[in-house]
């Protein structure tokens, strides 16, 4: 893990324009928000996903890898720089840093975000990422749909009208589904078709891996903002209680949430073994989201 | 031109998801921002370079025009949106109605822009506009190049940074270039390779004509920012000046303004010349973006 966090550390800092170019605070600003922070965890199932699916004996092309796992991290960055904004969750702390319009200002976050979602394109258009290049464009596509109006930008909007709702478990389930759940199945997705040597019902096997461990992450991610410290977490503990959102930890109190949390975990490794091995640093994904204590 | 704006406006209607879909106020809001008004001028310049592209004797497929038309205005509305929000220009009337923050609210105009940002990538990964798919790659790269920091959200940042600054002529060039201009040779370069006839040389005539067209528009914007009502250009008249933003009228004062987009349309017009005709269309719409009265 802490290679291929490596390895995505440098790749982003050599995909990221130099501060040194016009506009430079703009870049700045990017470089800021995107680099030095983050557990990289879709980065990493992109690279786990790419073992999975180059199967045991074949090595999936890191250097596709790494386009990929940065285009989803500029994805993941953008929303967490515009979700923090005043008109969104106004948040001050972010990776144990200032937020981007803290340190700059909103306007400079807001076009961060903007312009952090074309570069997430543009990498998986101008690098090679499959022999074909007809995959290349199904890779595009998923991504655009992850993160759109149907997807992660719709789970935030969902997110925001949820704010002070009593939901349902399955109503909270939809809005994460959305707002974190779509970009991580997009990773695995990409990660695997920079591979490219699953079949259509082993992808498939993969898919309702991400959904269990999206889900898990959120899941975690409540039961964390509840029991850890602003000074752990690197961003503003206890926040969504204060916001009086909805929660998996309001919803089923603690211990229900990390019960969920451990079914999830273990619904995501069965459906790995369906895969017919290969992909044992997903497994292991799994078990780091799930048990992370940050 | 009516008949290709009634086309785009329909293609628009068909591919903006339905205000029936959750998030369904998200949806309204996408809606609100992109239909019903805009000159669709990008949307043209696609049409016109698709039919420059093909050639005297084939037709370009109108059904890649409008994808690749209905990218670059989803674009196009995304930036006005986040332009006009209170952190940037704060602006309360757009296309003769209220911007979208104002309709609806801030965290949902900055989600409306996020979401076109996405829905004009997915749009150009999803449908077949090219033969060869390595064709269709190039054009997603094109597009997110010229919408990113160093293309049209650059420009944005170099605007920020220019309010109550004295540019010379090329730092405002260099400005315009970039905010309005990438967009506008984006949206020629798509549309010719939509058809895909032509000569490298022949494309960097185009390219050449869209520069000096995406140029034009933004003096001739000034010039009627200066000389227009608030009710003929359906949005705040006099802004730039109030805003304390250089400007082509603020630079070289009225006529100098005037006679420096007619040199524009001019050379636009030579490009296209060297093109090797079949580019009508494109001669008339640098004729309509210099000589438009809103």
């Amino acid at each position: 893990m802490g290679d291929v966090q490596a390895r995505v550390e440098a790749a982003l800092e050599r995909f990221l324009p130099s501060g040194k170019i016009a506009p430079q605070r703009l870049h700045d600003a990017m470089r800021y928000a995107v680099l030095g922070g983050g557990k990289r965890i879709r980065p990493l199932l992109v690279f786990a996903a790419g073992e999975a699916a180059a199967g045991e004996s074949v090595r999936a092309d890191p250097a596709r890898l790494e386009v990929a796992g940065c285009a989803v991290e500029c994805i993941h960055v953008y929303s967490l720089v515009h979700d923090d904004l005043p008109c969104m969750d106004n948040d001050v702390l972010r990776r144990g840093k200032p937020t981007c319009h803290v340190e700059f200002d909103e306007a400079t976050a807001l076009l961060v975000g903007d312009g952090l979602q074309a570069l997430a394109f543009q990498l998986l258009a101008e690098h090679r990422l499959a022999d074909d290049p007809a995959v290349q464009l199904e890779m595009l596509k998923i991504l655009a749909a992850a993160v759109g109006s149907r997807g992660m930008a719709g789970g935030q909007a969902i997110d925001l009208a949820s704010v002070g709702q009593a939901l349902t478990l399955p109503e909270l389930e939809h809005m994460h589904i959305h707002k974190t759940g779509a970009l991580i199945r997009a990773s695995v997705a990409l990660g695997a078709r920079c591979a490219n040597a699953l079949a259509p019902e082993q992808l498939a096997h993969l898919d309702h891996y991400a959904n269990c461990v999206g889900l898990a992450f959120q899941v975690v991610d409540d039961v964390l903002d509840q029991e850890s410290s602003t000074a752990t977490l690197g961003k503003t503990a206890g926040k969504d209680a204060a916001n009086n959102k909805p929660t998996y930890v309001s919803l089923l109190g603690l211990a229900r949430a990390k019960a969920l949390a451990e079914e999830l975990r273990k619904e995501a490794q069965a459906a790995l073994a369906e895969t017919g091995g290969g992909a044992r640093r997903l497994a292991e994904l799994a078990d780091f989201i799930v048990l992370r204590k940050f």
